[in-house]
């Protein structure tokens, strides 16, 4: 790809993860912003949308019929769920497609219809598609033309469980996942709950037993195990900070099973990897860590009663929840460097 | 007592959980503070330790051997762990102790020392001790000398988990507790974790496995299951914000109970308590909806494994979990009724 | 009064400062709630639109024209500015009014018309109106049958201010008032710009110049320096935080005044007042030292240029700048002692 | 300076701004950092200081003896105040120093040792020195051997302040600067006032008319009107957040002046920079859009009274403000493109 730029259209501007995907893209010395598509804020500047990017240099907001998709050579979509598959769609086959929203996560379309309220209209486009956990699935991403990136709660999620199933390490039928993450996770609609003064100096769960990323996790986790039926237990929580998500995975080992192979299996599975750190025993992962990166962090704990352990993930939502992780499947599938675009450390404080 | 005032000694009052008594007692018909001790800011008035308090008319910090303790009545202690028992000791047989450290919790007294690191130099005081969860020690309780608060961890966890253990409803050896905190729970004292910078607008788990709160709940259960051995899993995680505490228990039911038995056995133990409610299905509990209260909320979901349901109990940490228990327990002693000081709504937002 | 509650009903019980009022009626001796109006939510249990107050056995949401008008003796009207005159003035004469809208604040109806953006169709109503500052206005208060609470900026500015300029202290044409406020000063309504993720870890300046407290603020200087004309520099600020509201007034002394004079003006000004405090030399006011709270406090500095002072105020917006001042004035025209059911203390941390 | 790199040491790398330069430094391509000083911290490793920077191939802590001055290029210095001079003054003069700290930014020894209450011990070294205000000072910045980086406050205040002195358009006697901080502008030393639950959900101001940075601020007023005697009005306060710092001056236009010039000034002033703007009509600069960005915004405002004026200016006082001005600095001096590493878009949400 030498010197030829990648002509990249956002659709969904105007949102947390398309406008972190603009701060991203800023440093990337192959990706071109050539079109916003934002359709509700049609006709605003960038500055007038996200005042952070107003050094950016990027163009005004439009809607999807006022892109020349002929001269596209991307389209990374943060459009919200049951909206993206339609535009995706009419998108002509030589753009790749970068979807950061669940349309084309769930390769069952009757579990589809279920969780998301409406009837998959285009499951003829799944032999196009991947599912983008970039670190575990990067063959099939390489020659798809959609990726369908994971939602930031399976991103963290399968991070963890991944090499343990894999491995036979842990018990299927215990797997706690008690999960906490920041509002932005929310997006940038307005709802009563994410207003500051309903979600700051506050902390509850939400969504108790039936979020919608719960078909996702257990999708993965039955591929890996090769089986079927897996079901967690899911339980998110809200958290007065903007960015940021951190998974405690309560597990119960297999018998004969230890932590410290555990831990083996981790580090095996992730040293080669550049975003996905086992940290040493005694640090302890937080939010803080990774926060504006697309590092993500893994730390393993014993657990009091003897045969359980403790698994925590940490991510920044919008970036290896989001799009981070769209960066580094668009490097993919363009041949670059998976890192390029992202080696930003994170921002602390 | 109609008429008399209760004249009551704070032992560490310049702590968080010392001036959230001093805010509570100042409408309280009864409480008279008579004395602040204050060791290290002895001298200091109350406005220039706490500035929220400069409109309470309350005496100088002072040391402790500056009190003439034959004219109090009642002493209630937020030192912190350690250093409570030294000056208890000490204190004449007519002075009721209200303790909010962890000195007289745990009965066996290695185990104290095992946890806290100091041999218990006082146990005969133990005969007049009792475990001042109130909603579930009333007799005990009016009947003692010196009344061992619990900490702010196990009255949300106990409230959550003491009557389906008394009704034998779930595994005793499957309690996962995956515990949240605001900052305040970690005291006043001066620690890089509590800073601003650090803990603000992020959020981590710490002292995975081995917080010091474990063995106290494990006695409290092991009591009222009338057996030994009992383990949980407990994992708690600092949130930003300042008060606030919330604990979400995963638990796995025995065969043959339900969630409406667990429910039904919950709204049975609590119907006439002032403090703790279960809330209605479909209500979730959050921090926000008690701040500042000694109000308890507890709600109860299915998980979506089958046997598996989920608990989440929300108090204020300072309140309900140590100041507001604390003046429960001081009224109770006193022959007052239990709700006097007590009845401030939450404040949200 | 003794003995007789007050029969009272909220007008917009579904906002921020609706909800603040319904938390300190709750230790109001005398105060009965019989009646909660919020027309959108008509239907809605309280514990459905403010989870905090469920356990305050308030009444459900209901629309106006379900109310028995003639069984009330006071209304409280915590409605968005332009709404609040219309359903007022079809409430019956023998109703007493407690207004925490805009409606009645500006004498001048065209100067209303100008910065509301809507005539004034109630102008007759006047004549039964006082300005609801409390600690400036008592006599007039007493009388009156409506009560025009202030806004929160006039409140605090006018703390800081009306001594001065009653006792000709400073340039009336060089008053700057630097303004910050919690977020929750922008009430409950959705709008972008109170999102957790807009508003926190961030800072910024609105409605530079041109805030509609504006002319408020100058109608009362005015008022106390019996002239017209008096022009603000008003600059309102967001600060990242629930509630409170800081003023710091940056002010040119007269020839011949000093520092010490005005500290003596506003010792002597607020020496009896139960609310309004003149902190001491060397303290500094904080909003988190007033958090919930009807108080104020005031501190006064020297600036580096000879001739400026600094005068901070500080209130929380929410109670003294609104529900507070709402009951404080209720009090006063039902002929009780101006602190009942405010003598709660500061939430602090 | 192609191909070679700039070996760089910090000093006092364990706080916030030591922390943030190696943050940049890590995506710029020529800095290659061979030593990090942190006496109490030495034998530390990154990782334990500072977790979000284990993914950067760091070396650990050392005292600064085992440093070989011989093979360093360039130490950039994050002493506190009053520390950084004596180190600085055994370095090989072969070293360029950036200094963050405030020993050698006024150039008069008596007002340093007024405001800072110690002697300053190397006054011979002034001739040496630039004041690193980059885009005011550059001639001299290149041919320096240590640059004075400005402190955060100044920076912020003379951008919006040295074009208006410049043209002469201000009144020099009514200068009113409130001054908005972040917690992390207090460094990362443990004090009480920066604990979570002191400065969290509350806004204050501090060192009221006697802050440290007036001094400094006024030095280069002087030198810019070419006179002697400027006294600024200079009131600081904490934010609940940890980055970012607004200024609000309020200022008094010349006889004659208009807000018109004064636009056209300061959009002449700054039209080729790329890290200062000044932002269109209408557009309200909040610490948001600069958040861990080199990047400056300015917006001018009417105020109410005819003659003034507003002007606000916002940084991130940890980039701008500190490490990324130092960057800019070291470019600078080293040769390099101003803008080398420091590319990245603010962070937001």
């Amino acid at each position: 790809m030498s010197g030829k730029k990648i002509k990249t259209v956002i659709i969904g501007a105007s949102g947390y993860t398309g406008g972190d995907f603009l701060r991203l893209a800023h440093t990337h010395p192959t990706i071109e912003i050539i079109g916003l598509i934002a359709n509700t804020h049609a006709g605003k500047t960038v500055e007038e949308v996200f005042p952070h990017l107003q050094f950016a240099n990027l163009p005004a907001m439009v809607k999807a019929d006022e892109i020349d998709w002929q001269e596209v050579d991307a389209a990374v979509c943060g459009l919200p769920h049951g909206t993206a598959q339609d535009i995706i769609s009419t998108l002509p086959s030589h753009v790749k497609v970068i979807d950061m929203s669940a349309d084309f996560r769930l390769t069952d379309v009757q579990t589809y219809e279920q969780w998301y309220g409406r009837a998959h209209d285009h499951p003829d486009l799944y032999t196009h598609v991947a599912y983008g956990l970039t670190e575990h699935n990067r063959a099939a991403i390489q020659g798809a033309r959609i990726i369908a990136c994971p939602g930031c709660y399976p991103t963290a999620v399968l991070m963890a469980l991944l090499p343990l199933v894999k491995a036979d390490l842990v018990d299927l039928s215990d797997l706690v996942l008690d999960a906490k993450s920041g509002v932005s996770g929310a997006g940038r609609g307005l709802k009563q709950n994410t207003l500051f003064c309903e979600s700051g100096e506050g902390f509850s769960p939400y969504a108790i037993g039936n979020h919608r990323h719960t078909p996702e996790i257990e999708q993965e986790l039955n591929k890996a195990a090769g089986q079927a039926g897996i079901e967690v237990s899911f339980t998110p929580h809200l958290v007065p900070m903007s960015r940021g998500e951190l998974i405690t995975c309560h597990l119960t080992l297999k018998d004969g099973a230890s932590l410290a192979q555990a831990r083996a299996c981790f580090e095996e599975t992730y040293q080669d990897e550049n975003f996905v750190h086992v940290v040493p025993d005694g640090v302890v992962p937080g939010t803080q860590h990774v926060r504006g990166s697309n590092h993500c962090l893994i730390g393993l704990f014993k657990a009091r009663p003897a045969n359980k352990i403790i698994v925590i993930s940490t991510i920044d939502n919008l970036v290896k929840g989001s799009a981070g992780q769209a960066m580094q499947n668009l490097n993919l599938v363009f041949g670059l460097q998976e890192t390029t675009g992202l080696n930003g450390l994170p921002l602390f404080p």
